[in-house]
């Protein structure tokens, strides 16, 4: 049985996230935003390492401006628990009770007249609160003002992400051997999660298997069908370790593969790595997509490549950057994305390959490492 | 070991989602809205049976207007997914492709210069998106508009919700047979999990355990404290089995209770039975919480009775009505709420007992069975 160390990371601490704050607050000035509002969600957990227990109807905000310490307002009942968060020493804390209306507290937090930011994932009810509230402000979304806002990783993130990525490719290393064929997708799928949470993932995000023409389908999760021998099985897993993200797809064939599945796969292997070669400090994340689709147009398979070539991974397994025709942000050393092309034969096949990268001082760096020729499997 | 019966529900058909949509509209007019714009979550899940495999910053948006046939906007990608919906058939579908503005699609769903009520928990990114692109139209939270669209469960809805509850109990019959004495919190909460999922459950959204000090927290949900011999202990838990909730609490006493314990304990068994029994149609939700509390009060610990009484469930585990002070909407049949009085001695131990229970023509009917008398375990 692999095994992978299992070292616990070094703690974020209350330093690490007042000065993640400070710099946000600096970086939203340069955006000609105002100040910030933060929901629960990826960004409050990046933040200040605070995470309730459940994200509901009850108001939890925290307010970034220039001229205030950060204040977190939260629901009295839930005041014990973002005091225990490791960044509650650089907030002051503020709460409100059943019956009171928060959006009077959450008002006097945001200065009048002014532009701010706001989570992505806020609800609207709580947007449509504070506009009701201050109708002199107005709220742009956080990733269209600030997309790089957590895009570079510091030394702590990239080890988690280094760790999450070592079990993704222990996992990947353990489904080679199990029975494939005359089981479900959705079978596979739960060796593929219970892998994941055995090698340390505290939450599974997604476990594709797409057998044969579920494969061509890049959307599908796992399903009923039973993978037959023959098939082409696309393999594309992740989650949560340690709060940072893993994404990895590779695909394998369930005995000896047709001449048809062994070509599509070496284009896809080559673009993936024509991808990956694409990355330095410098280099428009378009680029990474160019380089991914040139291999896959160039051997005739262009229209069949449907999708982008790659996301950020961090708190969250999606975010910016995307590796997208049009993206021109460059890139820079500590981003850390995904690169993924693929090629999706309708009805009959699709093929994978996945590997999350971050980019160095020079270059880059393959944070999943298990290799990329096709295996068989039974 | 207990067991229940596992028959599968009755599966919703597309007309029961027709119907709820139909229905949606006409509410909504009443309501003064010219119709509503749902994002992926329980509302929409409700109207149309499609759960996205993941909320993304991608926009879907299900447009319910008078004038038009119910409209689904997705992403191309997600196309396949939501056509296989059980609601699909009454759906017109459209998809929108990456590099395309999903706002320009989504505001030629929307007529102009409308009040159009909006899903809670839609990403603020999203409003604020169709905000911009039709900047005539204003939007109300559907909560705060509409907070009984759920709220009244047809047979089947009430079949899976007593499905639910029968699965949690039988959680609460087995929890009281494992070992508490020595062990940490997150290691019974952790069996509840595991339990609850054998008997069914799909998800698991909170399993509380707090021991001694931490069960005068109600909104602990479990830690490291090793738990002592003496030791009230407050369980909570539950989730969603064939998308409906339970939610049951009981409170436990490791080894021989004390008589303060006993006190308190009985104080809540009578609370929460006041509760349960001031239940029937058109009695004010607030009339519930009244019952409880006075209760509590009258024996001298209202001070120390620091939450509602109440909160509505179904395809999410708190939902509207609210048995709270102030809320005077009266109960209807059919309407599923949690009667959950409890008493919070700081610093020493809390009681919490907790049922959920249905309206009926004529009354009430619990869809917790387990016993209320403090239970004694090892």
């Amino acid at each position: 049985m692999t095994t992978t160390e299992r070292t616990p990371p070094v703690p974020f601490t209350s330093e690490d996230y007042a000065a993640r704050m400070r710099r946000v607050v600096a970086d939203a000035g340069h955006a000609g935003l105002d100040g910030l509002v933060v929901m629960p969600g990826p960004e409050l957990f990046w933040l200040t390492g605070y995470r309730p227990t459940a994200i509901t109807e009850r108001l939890t905000m925290l307010a970034l401006t220039p001229d205030q310490e950060p204040t977190l307002l939260v629901p009295t009942l839930e005041r014990p628990d973002a005091e225990g968060a490791v960044g509650a020493p650089s907030l002051t804390i503020v709460d409100w009770g059943d019956g009171e209306d928060p959006f009077a507290r959450a008002s006097a937090l945001i200065p009048e007249r002014t532009t701010m930011g706001i989570s992505d994932s806020a609800w609207a009810m709580h947007l449509l609160g504070l506009q009701a509230a201050l109708p002199g402000s107005s709220y742009r979304s956080l990733t269209q003002s600030l997309p790089m806002l957590r895009a570079v990783k510091d030394a702590n993130e990239l080890a988690r992400l280094e760790a999450a990525g070592a079990a993704a490719d222990a996992t990947y290393e353990q489904i080679l051997g199990v029975r494939f064929a005359g089981r479900k997708e959705t079978e596979v799928a739960a060796d593929l999660a219970r892998l994941l949470r055995e090698f340390g993932h505290e939450q599974v995000d997604f476990t594709v298997v797409g057998s044969g023409p579920n494969g061509a389908n890049p959307h599908h999760e796992a399903g009923e069908r039973r993978i037959e021998q023959g098939d082409a099985v696309v393999l594309d897993f992740g989650g949560l370790m340690n709060g940072y993200g893993s994404d990895t797809s590779r695909t394998v064939c369930v005995g000896e593969p047709s001449a048809e599945v062994r070509e599509v796969h070496e284009i896809v292997r080559q673009a993936q790595q024509a991808g990956v070669e694409a990355a330095r400090p410098g280099v428009a994340c378009q680029e990474i997509d160019r380089a991914a689709r040139k291999t896959i147009t160039d051997a005739g398979y262009g229209e069949q490549f449907i999708h982008r070539t790659g996301h950020g991974i961090g708190t969250t397994t999606h975010e910016p950057p995307y590796m997208i025709e049009g993206e021109e942000q460059p890139l820079l050393p500590g981003m850390c994305f995904s690169v993924e092309p693929g090629i999706y034969l309708a009805d009959r096949f699709g093929v994978r390959i996945e590997d999350i990268v971050t980019v160095t001082e020079t270059g880059w760096l393959r944070l999943n490492n298990t290799e990329h020729r096709l295996r068989l499997v039974e």
